[in-house]
């Protein structure tokens, strides 16, 4: 691999956020936990990042809200984390899962020993007790997935109701919904498979999603059920994704219009 | 980093060229010829291209064919190349430096001697005779520059009027421009610092803009100069990025429509 030198960057750098990411990334791959095909696939979510114009949309912030309160009312929620996950967001991960009382569980799409072990230890030290889905506990089998994301654990992804699966690719997503879960993604581009076949999708970068759903669940855990019930069966999941590429659109239509 | 099982992409599959892109752009990495973050630049073109609709708008193949009139005109047109562009079009980047009479010059974010040479070997095997910025050669400093793009080669981009820089940071096409030259960018971000400040900035995939190029500039060789130069004059480019950026919102405007 190409070496390539390291430069702290000034807090008050215009794309401090953006650059930190980057950062996150390369030094996940470095240690193994980042795919290569992740680092090209955290590209594409920079680009539409840009498009949305770097902030949460307000669909994006209701899709969240809805995401967390069917977190709440589910029976056995599963966090799935892949490598990009992991690098970006492992405390803020094991935050929502205890917040959410969701459980943990690894899933790659190029699995090995060394990179689930990798992927379990920075979990763990981000205070996470219990990690899914590691080596033989990865025991059953979706056919339907040909890739290594087909190995689930038994006591997670497998039985769960309410699967949220950041960063993820259209084949699983389609999968875990035939099965009959509720399925919650995160991904940046509203037009992707992921997006296109989740129950909630969620169209925001990680890094605002998650610490934002950390704070929605605090408020909501007060909330009875009935009223979390009625948040999640009001949202249309198929008029918020319309709403956000509206947003896009007129966006680049302004954009557009400053250069002529 | 995380060994990634290769396979082979069927001909046939619906994302063949894209699947083949990526495939050889994680060869280069672990060749030494590709970063990291151009791994991540790769993954931005993607989405950007999937807005697009992975084909070569109008407006693009317009400024390809201004773009190559201005390489048939110049005095000293350089083609400059980066560890992604010798990945993916090592052969017709040749091919285009010599039907439209440029030289071709290594310019690198992360410069070492071994990727450069890399970078040569590939160019060379490609049929290049002559290879510009390697090593000591890249001896003027653009001093606006604070990367290793900085260094140019005093008989190239130092001294050359028409520079072709695909796949480019915002620095250093600003920096080309303010020293006079005309920059000629390739890039599926129309709203990049590159593409804003370029004097021709062609808003297409390299994969496909390249190949077209070269078949212009075979037709375009016998026009007079006097037609070519008309070609260029006629050309405004804002209105050109602005045209690109209306297809991409008018794109997204329709598929929003079809979700609703």
């Amino acid at each position: 691999m190409v070496q390539e030198t390291k430069f702290s960057i000034p807090r008050a750098h215009p794309r401090y956020e953006s650059l930190k990411m980057r950062e996150l990334l390369i030094d996940g791959a470095d240690q193994g936990i980042v795919a290569t095909s992740g680092l090209i696939a955290h590209g594409r979510g920079e680009a539409f990042d840009y498009l949305i114009g770097e902030r949460s949309l307000r669909n994006a912030i209701e899709a969240e809200k809805v995401a967390v309160a069917s977190l709440l009312l589910a029976k056995l929620p599963v966090i799935s984390v892949n490598g990009n996950l992991a690098s970006l967001m492992a405390n803020v991960t094991v935050n929502l899962a205890e917040v959410t009382g969701s459980l943990i569980e690894v899933n790659l799409f190029y699995r090995s020993r060394a990179r689930e072990l990798a992927i379990e230890r920075v979990l763990k030290q981000s205070g996470a007790k219990r990690v899914l889905g590691i080596g033989s506990n990865a025991s059953r089998i979706i056919s339907e997935i040909s890739s290594e994301r087909r190995r689930v654990d038994p006591d997670g992804l497998f039985s769960c109701d309410v699967a949220l699966i950041p960063l993820e690719d259209g084949d699983r997503a389609t999968a875990l919904r035939k099965m009959g879960k509720q399925v919650i993604s995160i991904d940046l581009n509203p037009l992707s498979r992921t997006s296109q076949v989740a129950s909630i999708s969620i169209v925001d970068n990680i890094v605002r999603a998650f610490p934002r759903m950390v704070r929605i669940a605090k408020q909501l855990k007060s909330v009875p059920a009935s009223e979390l019930e009625a948040l999640v069966s009001r949202f249309d999941n198929q008029r918020n994704l319309a709403g956000i590429l509206e947003a896009i659109a007129s966006r680049l239509t302004r954009l557009g219009e400053n250069h002529q």
